[in-house]
C-alpha cells in the first residue's frame, strides 16, 4: 500500500510515540540532566527532616519543581501544568491543540527522563545508530471536561508494547484541584519493520500493560475518507504558515488540528464541546502545501432526552492532487449552559 | 484623528497593559487566591527550619511552586518557565511569538496576584465599574539570545506611570542558569481619556520608577507607513483560523507576529535570528477580515566587519480596505553559526 509506505516516510518520533523534529542535542542533554535531579525531589517525606530541608534548599536553587519526574517507579511519568491565558480559546477554556500539545511535552519530558533519548528530538540511543524512527499512525482523545486558564492540570503518560512491531501511549489528564481525570488519550505508533532486539531492549522496561481507554470505550473503527461528494463543508486555499513549521519545515502535527476545525461550522464550534478526537495521520505536509478541509456531520439524539450529539468526520487534504493528510473524526456535546441561558 | 479613536475601541486590556478578551472570572478569582498562596513560598530561608519544613509539606501539596510571586515588594512580579517542546520554532529556540506569550502571561499574573484586578480579562476594580479599557499602543522587545527547548527563563515584570493617562510595562527576562538577561522588552498603554482619580489609586502603588530598556537604545522613533510601492514584498489572503481569536472573536494579537513573517524572505527567516521588534497597534481584526503582510527590507552594515544586520520595516493591513492594523520595525542579525559551516 503506497499510502502507508508514504505514512513511513512523513512523522519522527520519539521512542515513545512523539512525533517531532529531528536533531536536537544540547538542549536535550540538559533537560535530561536536569530531570534526573526532579527525580530527586519526588521522594516521600518519610526520609526525614535532613533530606526536607535539602530538598527544600534545592527547589529555592534550582526549578527543577517546574518539570516532572517518575510516579509508579519507572513506569508511570507525571508533569503538571498551569493552563496558561494564551492557550484558552475563544471559550475561554484550553483547546484541544493545548491538550495536544501538553500531551507530546509530557511524552518527549518521558522519554528524556527515562535516559535513552538519543540525539534526535525523540528516537532512542539505539534507534539512532540505525536512523530508525517511529510513526504516528493513530491518536485518539476524550475529553470531559475542559481546563479555564490558571487551572492546574496533572498528567501522567505510560507506554506499552502495541502488537509485535508497534507502541501504544497513554495519558491521564486531572484535574490538579478535584483529582477527577478530566481526559484520556491512547496514541499508536508503528514501525512497518521489525524492531530491533537492541531498541526492544532498550524501550522494553518502561512497558506498563495498563489503558488509559478501556477497548469497548475507544474508538477504534475505521474512519471513513470524506470525497466531494459525501462532505457537507469544504474550506480549501489553506496555507500552512512559516510558524506552523517544525525544525524540518514540516507541519507540526498538532496544527492539523486547527485546519480540520476551519470546515467545521462556526456555530458548532460556539454551541458544542469537543468531547471526542480521533485523528488518524497519513501523509506529512510542507509549507508550499495549500490545504482543503472537509467535514461532513451526523446528529446523533441520545437517551437521555436533553443532549444533544454530534458527529463529525473530517479529512485534510493537498489542494494540488487530492493527497489525503489526516483523517479525523470528533464527536461534539451540545453545552449546558447554552441551554441554561 | 478616527485610526486612533478606532484604536481605543479594539484591544481590551489588564490594569497593566495586557491585550485579553473580557469577562474572566472563575479562573481569575481562583488565580489570585493561588498566588497568594504562593507568596508564602517565596519567604527566605532565615524564617528557620520549621517554616521550611511547613514550607515543604505544602510545596508537595499545592501546585503553587508551577507560579509566580512578588520578587521586590510589591513591585517586581516574577515568573519561571520552562520553554516547552512545541513553543520552538524551525531553528529549535523559542519564537517571538513564545516570547510575547509568555510577557502577556507574566503581566496577567502580575495584576492577578495584585488583587487589584477586576472581573474582566484585564480591567482593575474601579475600571470594571467604569467600563474602561486600556489600548495597548506600542510594544518593543530586543532578544539577545533565545532560549532553546527545556531551558529554564526567569521573566521579572513591572510598571510605571508613562505620561498623564498613559502606563509603561517593562520586562526583563533572564536565563535561569546563567542569569545573563536575554530579552528585554517595554509596552506603553493610554487612554484617550483622563485616567479616574480611583483607577489611579488602585494602580499606582505598584509603579516602579525603573527602564528595562535605556532611552538611549529603544525604538522610539515613528514606523513609516508601507505603501504597494516602498513594500519589497507583498503575501496577501491571509485568513485568520478559529483557533487565533480569543474569547472576543478578536484576533489575539501576539498571532499578527506569524502574518508580518509571511511577508519576509524564507533566507532571512533562516540565517538570521531577530534581535529586535517594535510593533505599533493601529486597528483590531476579526476572522472573516483577510489580511495583506508587507515588508521591506534594508542591508546595515555594521562596523563589526563580520556582522551583517538587516532593518525590515512591515505593515499588515485588511485586504479589502488597506485599513492599518499594525505597523511594525524588526532588526536581524546574521546568525554566527551559518556563517562558521
Amino acid at each position: 500500500m503506497a499510502s502507508m509506505q508514504n505514512a513511513a516516510l512523513r512523522l519522527r518520533e520519539d521512542c515513545f510515540g512523539r512525533v517531532g523534529p529531528a536533531g536536537l542535542s544540547g538542549g536535550w542533554r540538559r533537560r535530561t540532566c536536569v530531570k534526573m535531579k526532579a527525580d530527586v525531589n519526588m521522594r516521600t517525606k518519610k526520609q526525614g527532616i535532613q533530606v526536607a530541608l535539602r530538598e527544600k534548599r534545592e527547589a529555592e536553587a534550582n526549578p527543577e519543581y517546574l518539570l516532572g519526574g517518575f510516579a509508579e517507579e519507572r513506569f508511570v511519568y507525571r508533569q503538571r501544568f498551569v493552563i496558561r491565558s494564551y492557550e484558552i480559546g475563544a471559550d475561554k477554556t484550553a483547546t484541544m491543540e493545548t491538550l495536544m500539545n501538553l500531551l507530546q511535552e509530557t511524552a518527549l519530558n518521558h522519554v528524556s527522563s527515562a535516559g535513552v533519548a538519543g540525539n534526535g528530538f525523540g528516537a532512542t540511543r539505539e534507534m539512532s545508530i540505525r536512523k530508525l524512527i517511529w510513526v504516528v499512525t493513530r491518536i485518539h482523545v476524550q475529553v470531559d471536561h475542559y481546563s479555564s486558564w490558571g487551572d492546574v492540570v496533572e498528567i501522567d503518560t505510560w507506554v506499552d508494547a502495541a502488537g509485535k512491531n508497534g507502541m501504544r501511549r497513554d495519558w491521564i489528564i486531572r484535574d490538579y484541584d478535584t483529582h477527577t481525570i478530566i481526559t484520556r488519550a491512547t496514541r499508536e505508533t508503528r514501525r512497518l519493520s521489525k524492531i530491533p532486539d537492541e531498541v526492544r531492549k532498550e524501550v522494553q522496561p518502561f512497558y506498563l500493560n495498563r489503558a488509559a481507554i478501556a477497548t469497548h470505550n475507544s474508538d477504534s473503527h475505521k474512519i471513513e475518507k470524506l470525497t466531494d461528494q459525501t462532505a457537507h463543508r469544504i474550506r480549501n486555499g489553506l496555507a500552512p504558515r512559516w510558524s506552523d513549521m517544525d525544525a524540518n519545515q514540516h507541519v507540526n502535527n498538532v496544527k492539523y488540528i486547527g485546519w480540520l476545525l476551519e470546515s467545521v461550522p462556526v456555530n458548532v464550534l460556539e454551541d458544542y464541546n469537543m468531547t471526542r478526537m480521533t485523528l488518524e495521520y497519513r501523509r506529512e505536509c510542507r509549507q508550499s502545501n495549500v490545504l482543503e478541509s472537509l467535514t461532513s456531520i451526523k446528529v446523533n439524539e441520545e437517551e437521555e432526552a436533553d443532549s444533544q450529539v454530534l458527529e463529525c468526520t473530517h479529512l485534510l487534504r493537498m489542494e494540488a492532487d487530492q493527497a489525503e493528510i489526516v483523517r479525523a473524526r470528533s464527536v461534539w456535546q451540545f453545552k449546558q449552559h447554552h441551554r441554561d441561558i
